[in-house]
């Protein structure tokens, strides 16, 4: 593997491309016509604007990507998250263009894409999961009867859903019947596709995901749990490594559900599943698998020592991962603090616009993965994110205290910051003491 | 301990700032009339003005220090390293004023602070030294004597010297005799004390220190070695750890040696105790110690996951060591390269002048120490550092290829920096391979 191109832009783009360059491949990277000035397009060895700013003529266009991959002579395409990374049409059209697509075979994207068949996939492989419809369910008649049969609330999810649509509770009868409509059409508008299957509201619950890693030669390991139950809508904000409410056995055991869920679908590339843990019973079930790498990857690089990335070209070169489960050791705590251009005071109110002024925190226990810089102004056509404050300790308050001080020296002019938020959080009686579940924000104003 | 001030400037004021502010302790900071810009005055709980530009009037004006300390309430001084760090004297007035000075106590100072007494103490604590004068030589002529005894090449040192002045390498009688009384009028002008010693010349070795850990307890312990043989005039300017030349029973032996010495003289406080390590015949000597945290500690905290800041500060709180010798773990390889505001290829001429742009390199890997930020003027009165760039992986080779990676992403526009050097040693042969000496920037032209 010679070349690789990145299929994607900002923090993940970079990442990937630092990756690349450490291990002496080359890279090449795109960028849309709104990413001219972007860091990513700089520090590749060769890049080419892909299209318009708008995604889909852009970092969408499948058919401009492989076209460029091939033309600047490419051996192989790394999606990062997001865009292209779990649409296994294009993992497929990577294949027959003779092109490495850095992630799962296609038949697994697909396989885990679909919701409800991933969970009966996972069901059927032993993996515990929330109770509900047995796959899509026909219709709302149906969806009644299976409610009354394992208790409200329950929740309506679309089957071909993702990044926090195509989710609704029902705590009675009458919500069903209502959301599930709204759910239907919502699906059908977003995903194409009209699907929907139910399952036992868990209200309770931590979000805790198992990174795994698979190998061509059959090996399988997992590189421990990240807890990320901070979310705001369920987006994702905060992220831990390891889960402050694991015990070792449970950790243990969640650990080893992961890589039976891996081996019983062959598994290949860095890939996370993602569990239900919950807090009333310390019961654990499967939610959804990501065939990609994630953006909080870095905390568990932070107390793993494996680069996660630099893993995920080496086993796309067929190299055997090079470490066994138990060799595998656990250090210290990380915390990842997704910093994004949001008006934290105004409902996270994204705040596109140049940044003026970008100072930022270093020294120990410090990491920051980041895109930007002085005089960088961000599009409002992607994702808000400016960076990722990633900080590392021997212990969780450590780790806390380490963020609250990097977070005081981070100087960002220009734009509105989610960093007043992070500072709020981290110094929350109810965060510092673990004592929080999936709603958290929900149920708390913590800028007020 | 609720306030500590700072008696340093740059980086390692703001690495000792850092620190006070993850333990939840106040700093106080003290800055010249030509820092008032400066980073460590602004990340600091408080701050003041100690004095005029000049250093003899400003950081090393005692007095003003402890006046300061006593007014704003503080209980401490961390001194950092240079100036007052090794000044007895001031450690003593600490004392005195009832402030804990964050460092050993000042007779230890006192001790290892004149290098013969130094090496004679040693020595007699069993710990290996280089053949040599016992102590001060009397005369020109007992010099002669000597060096006919233990054989030219030798090399004549100022007791009191530092810093890479007041020594000489003479290789014939003839060059002694000139270049002792050379060095006598060097040592008497530079550090009012005009004895020498003589000792054995070591021309093929490394330059090993090992970091050492005393508390009130009477425990000690050593964290590993440090490679510090990139030099430059006796100046260090790559350091990695652990050392490439080191076999494990030979590192353990220096270790337990290190910890030896330490103990011989009740070593309070983070220490360093250098060693030559004679690559002819892997045996080691005693240089000297540096009784304060030195400039490249970070990469021993790389390795070993210790803060040892924050152990200072714990020491000096009379917290024992909170770790035993075998409980401390070695893991990957980590190399600094101080990247200063010279031009490495006008014979590394000082380069002071404001700081146009500073885009920092990040991710997985990357520490960076600096307080410089876009925008700051480089005073001319101090030392010309603009940054520790400081990298960590499992191995060496990837150690130096982040290291490689991040230098080509750090862009310091406005004054001429070390960055080229870096490169063109990190990609040199000889460095890759492990095969140099202190000699090494002596013998090779790397710039050309």
């Amino acid at each position: 593997m010679k070349k690789i191109l990145v299929a994607n832009r900002g923090e993940i783009a970079v990442r990937i491309i630092r990756a690349c360059t450490e291990l002496g491949i080359e890279s090449v990277s795109i960028y849309s016509e709104a990413d001219k000035d972007s860091l990513h397009r700089k520090i590749a060895t060769e890049s080419y604007c892909v299209g318009p700013k708008l995604s889909k003529d852009s970092y969408l266009d499948m058919i401009s990507i492989i076209t460029i991959a091939k033309k600047s002579g490419c051996d192989a395409i790394h999606p990062g998250y997001g865009f292209l990374a779990e649409n296994s049409d294009f993992a497929e059209m990577c294949e027959v263009s003779n092109l490495i697509f850095i992630g799962p075979m296609h038949e697994t994207i697909s396989l885990m894409g679909v919701k409800d068949v991933a969970k009966d996939t996972m069901k059927k492989a032993g993996v515990p999961t929330v109770p509900g419809s047995e796959g899509v369910v026909a219709s709302v008649e149906d969806a009644k009867e299976i409610a009354e049969e394992i208790g409200y609330p329950v929740i309506i999810k679309a089957s071909h859903g993702g990044g926090g649509k195509g989710i609704r509770v029902a705590r009675d009868e009458a919500s069903l019947v209502q959301n599930y409509k709204m759910t239907e059409q919502e699906a059908e508008s977003s995903f194409g596709n009209k699907s929907l299957y139910i399952e036992k509201y868990i209200e309770n619950f931590r979000h805790i995901e198992i990174q795994v890693l698979g190998d061509y030669h059959g090996n399988v390991v997992h590189l421990g749990e990240r807890d990320c139950t901070i979310q705001r809508r369920m987006q994702k904000l905060v992220e831990e490594a390891p889960s402050p409410v694991l015990s070792e056995a449970r950790r243990e055991e969640i650990g080893q559900t992961a890589v039976t869920a891996a081996k019983s679908i062959d598994y290949i590339g860095a890939g996370t599943i993602e569990f239900i843990y919950d807090l009333n019973d310390d019961s654990f079930y499967f939610m959804e698998m990501n065939t990609r790498i994630q953006v909080e990857h870095p905390i568990t690089e932070m107390i793993t020592g494996v680069d996660l990335v630099k893993m995920q070209i080496k086993i796309a070169r067929r190299e055997p991962i090079p470490f066994k489960q138990e060799e595998i050791e656990f250090k210290g705590h990380a915390i990842e603090l997704r910093v994004n251009a949001e008006n934290p005071y105004k409902n996270f109110m994204p705040s596109a616009g140049k940044i003026t002024d970008f100072m930022v925190p270093g020294g120990y226990g410090v990491r920051l993965d980041s895109a930007c810089y002085a005089g960088y102004v961000i599009p409002p056509y992607y994702d808000s994110m400016i960076a990722k404050l990633i900080t590392f300790a021997p212990s969780r308050e450590e780790a806390i205290n380490t963020a609250l001080r990097a977070l005081g020296e981070f100087k960002i002019g220009g734009v509105d910051t989610t960093i007043p938020f992070h500072m709020n959080l981290l110094n929350h009686e109810s965060f510092k003491n673990n004592d929080y579940n999936t709603n958290f924000l929900s149920n708390h104003d913590i800028m007020n």
